[in-house]
């Protein structure tokens, strides 16, 4: 069996989705679909709107025979750490193919990649501009191509990781149809996951453009989980720890500790509060998963543990999709697993297990611990 | 101008304390009267049903002259460092007497302590019942007395650290009257501060039980401030914070790091929790102090630096109050001021305002940063 691999979030599974699991089957010919899912938060560092179970189910009712999380230290990650542990896990399992969505497909990826070789961190030490600005501006002077489509950038890093450490696998990029990321219109049965959570939470309809697995757990969803709702756990943590303590969060860096302590100090809500805390020389991404770090208190070293220790955790499988981890599971090498055990969850998945915790601010289902996989008959 | 203190919550502040505060007036015959309030959390550790500016504006209306902040690392802990701390700020102030409530006022409280001065903590090392249990079966043995009634603990714990510290004022126990601690029936004008509360809670009548200053802001209290409240902010700090790092909170002992963070893991809800905590060996309120501490993150050495610094913030006075600060603030050696400014919240006070900060959790109003004090013409 021949397996197409892909790297999604499905925050919320919908019917753009759909139609790129669909894509990266006919077009590669695989028998089989793979998709490593971030778990609870996403790579902007934000909660998902439906637990990574319920999104599970949805995917695989609908073309996805093989669902693996994606560890929250590699799932919060900007694009090339995220990529880079995406695709050590698909290289694992043995994928054929990885396809993944680019707004432009038809771009040697490759090229750019070697073209960026070059480049190092000494060339991005302008304070006044986020660290992707600045690689962008390094790239588009050297090769006349800029990268400022998220699909675009997932894809070059992609090629990256790809290129990096020599993985055999094809790499298929699909063209994006329908709606683009920033687009949060709903118009036709293809929206935007954006479009689709503002309309959630705007009470407009969004009934056409997710698959009724999908829709029917969205139809319980009460609040969008946000910031907003975990704002009073991060903030209890920037007031009551000292600065030299949140200095060892992982990328707190060039004083952001005083500066988050400051801010929510004087600020009762999340918005007031990472607005306070916004500069030109960081995006809300990057602050976003900085805020994630600072409530789960992962400090450098320990993430730098967790990335040394890689792990398959699967999520569920259809009957498909067990036959293929029947067929590779003898040649994977990392820890495959499909339940958490009272030892995994303070050791081996210590990071993912506290991310679930956190969850459970919005949901009462334990998350980790004895959780059974999704499986569909 | 001779004065009497007075060791108080004003939780809330009602009929009881109003007699009260008026015997301790005319028992003592002094002219002005000063109260040591515990701020926003209280000796029990939780959180006071209004903040202490409310209760100092009802207390100022209804007979007190003078209040001063007992700060948090004295306020929230055991009746003998509770004691202690509220003691040496008197002394401060240059009260000539201490009044304070028993419900056996005839008792020689004096002889009582002299008898426990034998009495070693290697005598209390039975894991399976509470130092005080141990303590007072001490006692009893040695002296045929029984301290078991809560205000007759306290008027132990004065009588020690006057006794102890050589302190020259009075000690003036008032006989308790009215309803008792633990009596939780509302009858006639006087009742528990706890029957109020709960009163407050269940939505029964409570008018005639406390001045009308204080009933205008129970009037407002929308949820009783509890820890089923701040229970989120707890359970993320003992399941995001490693074992080792529990471990140096203050009274944080013998496992108990493990046993909280286990079952910290294991419920959604305070009651839950606390109940799973809950052994022979501690009782609910060294427990829920231990929940505030790991809350506020207070280590063993954050909070001695703190008790080796005491301080004097006045929170509000009448005219005669005023006077009375005027006449003995040359003899004050500790810092007495009516503003926190933006060192003093780093530093001095840092407790107290990271205690303020938990406590926004009910109350938008910011607790110390440039809070005035109240002032009554």
């Amino acid at each position: 069996m021949q397996a197409v691999g892909m790297v999604v979030e499905f925050n919320p599974f919908h019917n753009g989705h759909k139609y790129y699991v669909q894509q990266a089957k006919e077009q590669s010919g695989a028998d089989v679909s793979v998709a490593v899912m971030s778990g609870n938060f996403t790579q902007r560092g934000e909660p998902t709107i439906v637990d990574k179970w319920q999104r599970t189910q949805a995917a695989l009712a609908n073309g996805v025979d093989l669902v693996v999380e994606l560890p929250v230290f590699s799932a919060c990650q900007p694009a090339h750490r995220f990529a880079a542990g995406a695709l050590s896990i698909l290289n694992e399992l043995g994928v054929s193919t990885v396809a993944f969505g680019a707004e432009h497909p038809d771009w040697d990826f490759l090229s750019l990649v070697k073209a960026s070789e070059s480049f190092s961190d000494g060339d991005m030490k302008n304070y006044t501009a986020t660290y992707a600005t600045q690689f962008n501006s390094l790239l588009s002077a050297q090769t006349g191509v800029s990268l400022t489509d998220p699909n675009d950038i997932l894809s070059f890093a992609y090629n990256k990781a790809a290129y990096d450490n020599g993985y055999q696998f094809d790499l298929m990029p699909i063209q994006r149809v329908g709606s683009d990321y920033h687009d949060e219109r709903i118009s036709g049965e293809v929206a935007s996951a954006s479009a689709i959570r503002k309309a959630i939470t705007d009470g407009t309809d969004y009934s056409h453009t997710a698959p009724a697995e999908m829709l029917e757990r969205l139809a319980e969803v009460q609040t969008v989980p946000s910031w907003q709702t975990l704002y009073p756990l991060l903030r209890n943590q920037l007031i009551q720890a000292p600065v030299e303590q949140l200095r060892q969060t992982y990328q707190m860096a060039e004083g952001l500790e005083y500066r988050m302590k400051d801010c929510a100090q004087r600020s009762l809500d999340f918005d007031h509060f990472i607005h306070g805390v916004k500069t030109k020389r960081y995006t809300f991404a990057h602050l976003l998963r900085l805020c994630l770090y600072t409530t789960l208190q992962i400090t450098e070293e320990e993430l730098a543990g967790h990335v040394a220790q890689p792990y398959i955790h699967i999520l569920g499988f259809t009957k498909k999709g067990q036959e293929y981890l029947h067929q590779v599971k003898k040649q994977v090498e990392m820890p495959l697993f499909t339940k958490v055990d009272q030892d995994m969850k303070d050791e081996l998945c210590a990071l993912d297990y506290r991310a679930g915790k956190l969850y459970q601010t919005f949901t009462a289902v334990e998350q980790d611990l004895k959780h059974a996989p999704i499986i569909l008959r």
